[in-house]
């Protein structure tokens, strides 16, 4: 076999590369509330997640394409940073800074696995199909499942109010009914009776 | 659609618990060298490092089935702490203290799915298949690159020696014969060089 070793090359530099985003840090605390989590962890976590709790997506999804997606789907972030999600200033910027990092980042690969991936990429920003919605789901269960865990301490110390919560979590109930029914929502409303997250609007809206 | 409610239960029980991979550190620094990693990053990593080199496993392998050995691989280690790779002692427990963890973590699951992923650990932890052998093989290269990339700071620091490495280290032949000869062969020669590892055996053998 004729190894062609350019190539093996940019796919080993990428592999290289890619081992910053274990210094990305983001803004939700692992369950034991010990420290923020990161987004290469963050990243493991859904991918497993995926695993676990496809039968739950609206619809039947393409399991391998979900969990690429996930492991992939912050890699911009090495560039870009973490923006939070309720950071109205960064989201302003966000899609441009994070596509010219995609360009970057997977432009380290092969032409082929560098379209590969910026292909999964945007699915994943798009939101269109099944696979990106379920995606994007456990993108918002994870958090939530973790800053209840931890007694809802991010929550509390950037006092979230429940109608910044709303849109974002709409999105869960598009990827997965039963995750956003059975799962987010009474983990949500139970911190609002807590008071870790401010009831200033009503969730029926979702 | 009915729900399974105790069903669902368990999957987050387990979704949930495994946050706790974030805690488990290793022995290898980041390629930056500013830290050591932890058990999910390292999980993350390699599943990547699995979609991006499949192409060199020895053999035509299950993509999805190799993604997801790696990203369970060390969920054992949330009970049974990280055992380093050239820890003689720590190494005869190993095999008992992972059997015991495997039991309880994946015994969080409904059965089909503790089924499912006991048997794919098994799989991985017996080395027989394929793509066992492509995830082992991973497994020892993702660490040879970042030792590499940090300046050999782990081998420097424990004072490896090339006779301890090579039996680890022919495992990567097994899975995948393109990334011995071509990844991790030619980066322990140069770190043998620089006197990061201490070249008291024969590469040859390997």
């Amino acid at each position: 076999m004729t190894i062609d070793r350019d190539r093996l090359k940019r796919q080993m530099d990428f592999c290289r590369e890619i081992d910053k985003e274990k210094e990305v840090f983001r803004q939700t605390y692992l369950c034991s509330g010990n420290r923020r989590e990161n987004d290469a962890e963050h990243a493991w976590h859904m991918a497993l997640m995926a695993v676990i709790l496809r039968e739950y997506a609206n619809e039947e999804v393409d399991l391998l394409k979900v969990m690429t997606m996930l492991l992939i789907h912050d890699i911009v972030e090495i560039d870009a940073g973490d923006t939070y999600a309720y950071d109205t200033e960064g989201l302003k910027t966000q899609k441009e800074r994070e596509a010219k990092a995609a360009q970057r980042i997977f432009g380290l690969l092969p032409d082929d696995q560098r379209d590969e991936l910026l292909g999964l990429f945007r699915e994943f920003e798009a939101e269109e199909t099944m696979e990106a919605r379920f995606a994007k789901a456990l993108d918002n269960v994870q958090p939530v499942m973790q800053n209840d865990a931890s007694g809802g301490r991010d929550w509390r110390e950037k006092g979230i109010r429940l109608s910044q919560a709303i849109a974002r979590q709409k999105k869960t109930a598009e990827g997965s009914r039963i995750l956003w029914d059975e799962v987010s929502r009474p983990m949500i409303e139970k911190n609002i009776e807590l008071g870790n997250i401010i009831g200033d609007a009503v969730l029926d809206e979702i």
